[in-house]
């Protein structure tokens, strides 16, 4: 049994988010580990390397936690047994895929730990840009560290703040002064729940009520799941305070609004099409840059179709604008787990077949609009548009609902190195050579803000600006095995 | 460790096919087994309870069969340390979901025995009808069972036979005269490979080659899968034996066309919609499975939405008929597996909200028709109907791309009992009541038919009228715990 | 996860029992599953490749086993909630180490069958000399195996003439004039429990009572674990069958007492010395044999000890008659398991010193006398003897609790090929400069009878000479893979 | 899959001792992981319930530290694919039965963290007193703890002390000098391999040497395991480090010989029989022990007898100087492992019959003197004894090598709470009634001493006299969950 994960499960060239949180508080005192767990479930697609649940019973002692976590899906790691174990009416959990920090079970979260006050569990979303600086700052004070996380840098700052100030929420406010970066954070401490979200909102954090218990969860889709309804959107910089006293907000970490910086891939393809963040539909935003897509990139065609499953919203704008036909061409293999074996080399199999095979009934003999949410390396896209001509299609024209890729992302996507992305260097001419598509063309880059009514958003994977100065250091150096 | 699955993972109210096979020759003696594994995934939507995989070596000891079995998909039985260990040139591979014997290790598939001739290795899809019958007659000559599955009675026969013929494919062919019921049967002899289809032709399978390779399997998209060549069906009653000596095959089983009877539920919902099925593409099928109701049942609407998977491409037939746009109403949450823990009676959570969630943004407001592929007992559909309407559809119009269920199957899908079927003792009229829809239409018997270009197919589930007697004696009895 | 024991874990050069049997019966109703479960942990040094439980209710349907196999010890199988999920007053279990049938969970016993009158449960210690001829006699009748152990073989002798005989126990002893060999056996109908042991009684077989409950097991050390009184041995080729009308014994198939020919090493080695069979106490036999190397091969030392754990019972015996203290040569580690790596080539570390240390404060400056059960290929003994000598020991004299090997058993212990036995073609002052031992002398063949209180015994394996005629074709062939 | 441990496979009335360390660096730069397995495995009897090994590569990047650790017996955490996975040319390995801290995966050692300076890994055996204060201390400075190990305490200090000295030796020195308690330590440093021994020097620990490499080990018995000799023992409040330039001992920690406080447990009951500590032999010390309860308690008899494993070498003490014959009176079951199921209240079996049986052919009408090594609650002194006499000796004489237990232990030796320990509040006499005994002695206090060369010895736990004042809040509280 390793602790390793030797297989990723989705198609090769895709971006992989890193994670998703979910807290809870129950004022009646009943258990909440079992709705952290379908919570968790709904937000399945944010992580799927690592999970863990941890909860405490508020009217026990002050250091008692429950925590389980493992490598693996939510539904891997957690039985009925262990799920019944956990004893507890406040709890975090959390699921995980790195982009930062090694996965091991080590680095699973939520962080568990003991400081002055008793105990604190931390379940974070994001990455830190000065995580590194932190950590010598801390080791140059005789902190040690045991997870390769940035958590592990955010709770020793909560835990050395808790000193000199009155509440952990104060503890929690002070350490935002010193991190910086994209991070959605939920800390349990015995007997409060408290939800951060970065000052640019980078990663979503929203709040959610189910009779008299409270929620914060990084995206709506798991209230829905759980049966709770949505309060409100967590702000950018804002800190809620849940207790059985109220509800308590902080703002004074809150930049004006034109300074938010949103990550627009949350929309393209992170999120679940079923949540709304920060009032936007991740649905709707994406038929919207199908929709910008018909009227800035058309072409002639016989069918329109969505690479799954991000695609098919962009694919169902792209139709509804253009009124060419929506189809489905692509038969989506499902079962690809953790422990799939990856064809070799040597095999006659190919991964890209393995998990995706054309309906060729579909597509023979037609002109085909093919819709994909992005493009990374472009190898999946050149297997996938050689599957399409293959199976009998004419013509293969490719649109990308986002612009291309240019410059890493410091705030949590895995971009893979710029001399990877088929962009860099490239013309779009170009790409569509290698791709071998008849045509070619991505989402205009002033279409983003269209496409989120305007909400400020980030978009320096596009363009190469970032909302605060990246480091000048490589954060994915030493601490980034 | 448990032997038993706890837990079905998909949508409760559905059907389940039992089984798939692939079996595989390579004359130029490499090892098979690993396109074995590959091509089960491609067939892992047949079955989820066990899978496993027996090959052997053609120029080895007659004797000598690797075989490894297990509880659980595909990719949670086989490691690359298995797959290597598995030598030979000749192979065979079975996924199941248990309809007769219970769901144990024990009855996991291929069988693989010994007898007169040497090592045979079975892998059956189908149900026989007098199974117990022909296990008490054996009985009654000395026989034993060591598992509850159909393929021991089969391999019996075949063994017996073998004593009074020439060759192992003629003892195929007499114990077909003594089986009776539905089989899709692969047997690996130490040098031969043999495909056998029931004379009615229930089940599919089919023939496929690469490079020096003859593969025989359920479905063709396991053929390109492995980037196979389809090469023909095996025709209803044929026995098809592959040597290195050429193909041979028997049609001395056959029955008239008029005798076949091809499941219908294979077009409507058990195949992949990238197979082919005796000639019709079962995606195409479902395509006109929706037409046909946009012809028969029109309704006005805004929007067509499928039940996914397998209701989409009836939607999509829907809206193309009738020029009611295609929309997406849900997202599935795929993460849904084996171990996955449902939420009891007492929690808030629903099953069936956990794993299909529906997207508001694009329902609210909307006349909605909602295509489903069957409704079985109807406990999902009314919660579906449900939640479109509380996400704000003004009208839901339910379509069901088959005739409602009235009888049982005996010839391999898992029916529930009479009194649980929603269309036992209803009328339409009732049961669009009880599932809270506007309308509801299904699909007209006579359009069966037209669906698969007029191939002979089995109506029983709906007419009980079936191409055989059924069993006097309760096939479900005694040996099928 | 394998299906395979990758490393044996006692010392390299030891002989291997091959099973252990456990059947209970209690007529109170009570669940013996887990009575069983430490029944066969005390017979778990008979066998600890794989194991098995089937119990069943003889108040239920007739068809009902609840049966757990599995690959490892007894306490690494089962968990409580195996356990507790075995209902049922009338059982059966089986520990096991292969000599016949490869080492997979298929070959596990109890072996679980359904044949023309219900339901059968077989365990089976022991080795038939005709079970390859018998397995082809019923192929060619159309027999199928599943399986490579002779109990399959068995179970088909009796569900055969079950068919012509009023009771199941009839059937057995008409099954048990067909085979031949070593066995004893215990059969589970479902509502009789049946003891059959050879007629030359090569394995012991014993019956016990606890309370309402009657029990049959291998070694009478098993009934003292579970509380339970001996009541008498099985007689060597005795049929017992115990149902809630009484107990019942048939001797048709006893031979004259001149006859019978029990393993000696039993005696020797493999039985546990809190066992007593045949009323003979195996410690006492043990004691016995080393008197005997004292009054035959006195010599001059300053300590007796033992080779742990077997040979500690003869030094004991050899002190007593020597007047030479006994003493602690040795630390055993006892933590060695089923997945313990052995030490490769390239290590500095041995196998045998990782499992053996010498206790050199015990025997430094001194001479030393060292007793050794048996001595196989002399590998082990090797080793020791060297170990000795350099912790010190000045001089090492080896005496052997038995005769030296020279020939094959047929009946169930798994000795290597002559050739590899160290005493094939050696004298044994030739043998001594092998193993580097100042001294050597083994049991003498005459002491054999001495020890066990003149019980007929088979000394095949040191004189040629078996109480049955060996089989013509190599056993170990085709069917021993 | 449980990451507790359910079940303790001794018999129930022995003390635990907490860990044992092994650490290694082999300057030719050889793998070291493999040999750290067997010496952990040689170290097993300190601690069943986790182990981990951390290895590094001195000439690779400073913090790349490969580290596996897990819940159980080191031929259950480790498989040959794991070894092989850890590359590096200095290591650290523990084995682990927690007295403090509770036994979660978490808590397993060896710790591995970053600081400072790069990376450090411990291995840690013992118990400190202040502890717990220095937690908190340490939480008044902002630290945060992830684990309830004391270890992490002592990396704490370590990391700090690091700022401001020149080399990592200097800051365990310093950091010695504010842990109180017993600890021997293993430090690895990237390039530098510590051993520190608390300065009463209540655990073992000693150097080895094989080739070009060097062990810092808990049991000189784990030295010759591994085929490595030894050099010395480390000596109390010394600081030894390992680097390719030389051996630097550091003794400036060290105290008067007098205030030396070994535990004298090592030596008559944790401890391997073949090892020496601080140069005495554990198995002479045993004998000695033995031969003076003989000499102070004498008492005719037929037979003396110990209770394995560790009765068994004080038995033959007193066998020597009584004179009356030693013999074997129990059988024990050597296949409890960690998963066993222990019988509960309702089942006839008993535990530690299971474990234990009497081989009554031994002990039958003899006057039988039984050796334990202690009686801690004298549950199983109890069954032991009636089991004996049962089985028909007709006295038995119970003589303990051990004084009796009092006092709790505030160093590491999991003692019971004062009201469970069978020699509270009772006289000799009284406890000889309660267990059933003939008659009963201990061995005397003055006896250890001269058991132990006159090394200084801690007596704590028979006096209440301890080497440092123990600590005035419970250690046992609030972070030992």
């Amino acid at each position: 049994m390793s602790n390793r994960i030797h297989e990723q499960y989705d198609l090769e060239d895709e971006l992989h988010e890193e994670c998703g949180v979910f807290g809870m508080y129950d004022f009646d005192g009943g258990d909440v580990a079992s709705t952290i767990y379908y919570g968790l479930f709904a937000l399945q697609h944010r992580g799927q390397e690592s999970c863990g649940i941890a909860v405490s019973e508020t009217d026990g002692p002050k250091g008692r936690v429950s925590s389980f976590k493992g490598m693996g899906l939510v539904n891997e790691v957690f039985t009925p047994e262990t799920l019944e174990g956990m004893k507890g009416d406040i709890g975090v959990g959390h699921v995980r895929y790195s982009t930062a920090g090694s996965s091991t079970r080590e680095n699973a979260q939520p962080l568990v730990l003991n400081y002055v006050k008793g105990t604190l569990a931390l379940a974070h979303n994001g990455n830190l840009i000065n995580a590194l600086q932190l950590r010598h700052e801390l080791e140059y004070t005789g902190a040690i560290f045991q997870t390769t996380i940035d958590s592990e840098v955010i709770a020793y700052h909560i835990a050395r703040e808790r000193l000199n100030t009155k509440s952990v929420e104060d503890a929690v406010i002070r350490a935002m002064k010193k991190i910086q970066g994209a991070y959605s954070l939920i800390v349990m401490s015995p007997r409060k729940l408290i939800g951060a979200r970065d000052p640019h909102g980078f990663k979503p954090l929203c709040i959610g009520k189910r009779d008299n218990s409270y929620i914060i969860t990084s995206e709506s889709c798991a209230l829905e799941t759980v049966d709770a309804e949505f309060v409100r959107d967590v702000l950018p910089g804002e800190v809620v305070t849940i207790t059985p006293d109220g509800i308590f907000s902080d703002t004074s970490m809150c930049k004006p609004k034109e300074k938010e910086a949103r990550c627009i891939f949350e929309y393209i393809y992170f999120a679940r099409p079923d949540s709304h963040i920060d009032g936007v539909s991740v649905y709707h935003s994406r038929i919207l840059a199908g929709k910008y897509l018909a009227m800035d990139s058309p072409v002639e065609a016989d069918l329109v179709v969505g690479v799954p499953e991000s695609g098919n919203a962009a694919a169902l704008g792209y139709s509804l604008q253009s009124g060419i036909p929506y189809g489905t061409a692509f038969v989506k293999n499902g079962y690809v787990g953790r422990t799939f074996i990856k064809p070799k080399q040597s095999n006659r199999e190919s991964s890209v077949r393995v998990k995706l095979n054309v309906l060729a009934e579909a597509v023979k003999g037609k002109r085909v609009i093919m819709i994909d949410d992005s493009i990374v390396r472009g190898t999946t896209s050149d297997r996938i548009v050689g599957m399409l001509k293959e199976a009998g299609a004419t013509e293969v024209h490719v649109r990308v609902s986002s612009p291309p890729f240019l410059y890493p992302c410091y705030f949590g996507t895995d971009i893979p190195s710029r001399e990877q992305l088929i962009a860099y260097n490239r013309s779009v001419d170009d790409i569509k050579k290698v791709i071998g598509a008849d045509s070619l063309a991505y989402l205009e880059i002033n279409r983003l803000g269209e496409m989120v009514e305007q909400l400020p958003h980030c978009t320096g994977c596009f363009t190469g600006k970032y909302p605060m100065d990246p480091p000048t250091i490589d954060i994915r150096g030493e601490y980034q095995k």
